[in-house]
C-alpha cells in the first residue's frame, strides 16, 4: 500500500491502466468488492499483474484470486479493446472528462439479493451523448416488462415531456417501460437517451430491442460494464441496476408488480439517497400494485405529469451531486452510518481501519467498504498505512493542521 | 346565562325540548353557529322562545333574529314533528341514547366555503339501524357524482368488502361513488348503510336515486338536519359534508377531480382529526386527479383494497373519539389550537371568553366556537357567568380543588 498513489478519480488515466481495467472487467463480475478496493489502494496495472499471477495483493486475497484466475488463461486485453473501438465504443475510465464522477456510493448498506455492489471501475460506452454531462440532468424511467397499454402510455407521455424539457431519460433497454422510455426520449430528441446494458455493447438483450438500441447508439449513449461479448446473467441485471440508479438524479417507477426487478432499481436509488418516484394506476392492475405500495410505504413520491418530476429532482436532487467547496459540505449527503464513520475519522494521525470501526460503532465491513468511495469523493487520504480526514473531509477551506 | 344549566348531551331531552330543536331547525339554516351556541347556554325552549318573540338573548342577537323571522310567522313545529313520524322517521336530540356522542367538533378550524359549520342540534332519521352504534365503526365513501367505470367498480368491491367486514359505510346518496357505495353495502346486508341528505327526509334527491334512498331507509338509515319539506342548495351539501365527515372514523375518496365537492368532505374530515384515505387511478383519468393530489399533498393515505382501510380506521381512529375517563386525557385528541384554548382556562376562579383568549393568544371568536363543544365533552364548565376545568378537562379522575 501506497502513501503516494493517487486515488484514480484524480488523474488522467495512462493508455496501462485502461487496457488494466479492461482485463479486469473481463475476469471479474461487475460490483465486485475486492477488485475495486484493490484498485483504490494500487495502480491497476499492479491489479492486474497481481491476478494475472495468482499473487495476493491489498484486497485481493488468495480466495478471490482463486475465482478470478478460470478467466485469465490466453486472455489478451488488446483483443477487448481493438473489439470496443471497432464497435464505434469507446473505454471510460475515473479521471476521464466523460467518467460520471461526484456519486458518493454508500457501499455498506446496498446489496439485498446480490452482495457484490461495488461501484464500476471502467465503462464501455457507445454514442454520440457525453456521459457526464447527460447525467447532471436525467432521470431514470424503469418499469414492468410486461407493461400494460396504460403504461406504455404514460410511459411515453412522461418520457417524452421529460426529454422535451432537456433531461437525458436513463433506462434498462428492456420491454415494456424502458422500451417505451427510450423511444419517446428519441422521438423527442431533445436530450440524450442513456440505455444501460447487462451484457456487452455487441450483446443487445433482447433480442427484439436490437434495432433500439443501436438507434440509442446512434443518438444517445449505450453503457455498459462487461466487455464485447459478454452475455446477460440474473446477477449482472440485479448489477446494472445499481448504476440506472446511480446515473440519474431520481428514479421513476411507471408500473412495477409487487416482486418486480424495478423495485430493485428503486431500491439501489434508495440506497444512494436519490428520490424515487411512482406513477400511480388502477388499483385493480397487478402491474401498478409495486407502484402502490412504494408509495403507501413512503419510498416514492406520487408523480401524475412530467412536471411534478422536475420539481422532485430539482428540489431534492440538488444535494445529491457533490456539491462545490462552499457553504453545504458534501458529508451532509453522505447515509446516516458512512457520515457517523467519517466523524470517527482522525483529523491528524492516521488510523487503521479497526480503530476507525471501534470509535464509530460500525462494523469493519462497512468501513472497508465505505472508505474507497469516501476518498473518490476527497473526504479522506491514506498516510503512513492508515486513513485520516482532508482538508475538504474535515469541513475547512484550509488545510487542516499538521501531523503532531 | 344560568350556571345551573345541564349541557344538552348529559341528559334526555323533553318532549317540548325535542320539539324546540325541530323549530330552531326550520327556522335557521343547519350549522348556524349562533343558534347552536344559544342551545349550549339555555334551555331549547327558551331559545325558541327567544326567536319567535324576536327579543335578543345569549348569542341570538338582534341580527341573527332577524335573519330567522321570515320564516316563524304562522309555523308550527308540531307539523313537523307529525310529518316525520307519518314517514316512519324520528326526530334524535342531544340526550337521546342513538345521539352521536363524543365527537369533538373543532368549530374554529372548519367552515372553508361556508362560515356556518357547527355540529348539528337535531337529527331527522328514518331506518331500522341505530345512529350511535353504526357509527362506532364506520367509514364515509364518497367521490365524484360523473364517476368512471373503474371508479364505481372499485367502490363497490371496497365498500361490499368493508360492509362484509362490519363496517357501516356512510355516504352522500349522489349519483356515481355515493350510489355505487350504498349499492354495494345494500348487498353485503352485514351492516347498516347511512345516508345523509341535504334536503328533507320526503325530499329525496337525486330524484333518480328515489328507489335507492327508499331502500337505505328500509335496510340501514337515512339522516338528514333539515325538517320535512325542505329542499337542497349548495350551501346545505356542503354544510352535510361535515356530518358525512363526523359520522365515519374515516373517509375514503374513490376518484375526485380536482375542484371536487367530494375533497370538501376529506377537508372537514381533516379538521375534525379523522384519517383520509385516497384510491388512486389512472394519472390520465381527471377523475382520479384529487385522489392524487391527496396523496401527494399527505392529506390522504393511498388505499387499494378493503384490509388497508380497515388497518387505517383501526390504528388511527382509536383516539377519535371520545375515549373511556381513563389512561388517555380527551384532550389528546383536540386540534393544536383548542388544546391551548383549554390550556388557558383556569382550575379554579371562572374567566370570561375575552380572558381566555388572551391567554391563549386565540381570536375571541375561536374562543366562543370552541367552549360549547368543550362544554359538551365535560372538559369545561359554567360558573358565575364564567368558565373553568371540569375534573376531566383537569386531567384529574377526582375533583380539582373548591373556588378559593
Amino acid at each position: 500500500m501506497s502513501a503516494a498513489f493517487d486515488p484514480p478519480a484524480l488523474r488522467a488515466p495512462s493508455e496501462a491502466e485502461r487496457l488494466a481495467r479492461v482485463a479486469l472487467a473481463r475476469v471479474a463480475e461487475p460490483g465486485s468488492h475486492e477488485v475495486y478496493l484493490a484498485l483504490q489502494q494500487l495502480p491497476a496495472e499492479q491489479v492486474w499483474d497481481a491476478v494475472r499471477e495468482g499473487a495476493p495483493l491489498g484486497a485481493l486475497g488468495e480466495r478471490a484470486l482463486a475465482g478470478l484466475a478460470g478467466r485469465v488463461a490466453g486472455y489478451d486485453p488488446e483483443r477487448d479493446l481493438e473489439r470496443v473501438r471497432s464497435l464505434g465504443g469507446r473505454v471510460l475510465c475515473p479521471g476521464d472528462p466523460e467518467w460520471p464522477e461526484g456519486v458518493v456510493w454508500p457501499l455498506g448498506s446496498m446489496g439485498g439479493e446480490v452482495k457484490q455492489m461495488a461501484p464500476p471501475w471502467v465503462l464501455f460506452a457507445h454514442g454520440p451523448a457525453h456521459l457526464r454531462d447527460a447525467c447532471q440532468s436525467s432521470v431514470s424511467v424503469v418499469g414492468a416488462r410486461a407493461a400494460t397499454a396504460y403504461g406504455a402510455a404514460v410511459t411515453g407521455e412522461l418520457s417524452f415531456a421529460l426529454a422535451e424539457s432537456g433531461v437525458a431519460i436513463v433506462s434498462g433497454a428492456a420491454y415494456g417501460i424502458d422500451g417505451a422510455a427510450h423511444r419517446a426520449a428519441l422521438a423527442a430528441g431533445s436530450a440524450p437517451t442513456l440505455a444501460v446494458l447487462a451484457g456487452g455493447l455487441d450483446v443487445p438483450y433482447p433480442r427484439g430491442h436490437d434495432r433500439l438500441i443501436t438507434q440509442v447508439a446512434e443518438n444517445g449513449l449505450v453503457i455498459t460494464e462487461v466487455p464485447p461479448g459478454c452475455s446477460v446473467t440474473r446477477m449482472r441485471f440485479l448489477v446494472r441496476n445499481r448504476l440506472v440508479a446511480a446515473l440519474s438524479r431520481g428514479t421513476l417507477v411507471v408500473e412495477a408488480a409487487l416482486r418486480s426487478g424495478s423495485l430493485s432499481t428503486a431500491g439501489r436509488a434508495l440506497d444512494l439517497g436519490r428520490p424515487v418516484m411512482a406513477v400511480p394506476g388502477p388499483v385493480t392492475s397487478a402491474q401498478s400494485a409495486g407502484c402502490h405500495a412504494l408509495i403507501r410505504a413512503g419510498k416514492a413520491v406520487l408523480v401524475s405529469e412530467a412536471s411534478e418530476v422536475l420539481e422532485v429532482i430539482a428540489a431534492m436532487g440538488e444535494h445529491l451531486l457533490r456539491p462545490a467547496r462552499g457553504a453545504v459540505h458534501p458529508r451532509d449527503g453522505l447515509p446516516e452510518a458512512v457520515r457517523r464513520l467519517l466523524d470517527a475519522v482522525p483529523v491528524r494521525l492516521p488510523v487503521g481501519v479497526a480503530r476507525i470501526a471501534r470509535t464509530a460503532g460500525v462494523s469493519t465491513l462497512l468501513v472497508q467498504q465505505a472508505l474507497p468511495s469516501l476518498l473518490a469523493a476527497g473526504l479522506v487520504e491514506q498516510r503512513d498505512g492508515g486513513w485520516r480526514l482532508t482538508a475538504l473531509g474535515w469541513g475547512r477551506p484550509e488545510k487542516p493542521p499538521p501531523p503532531q
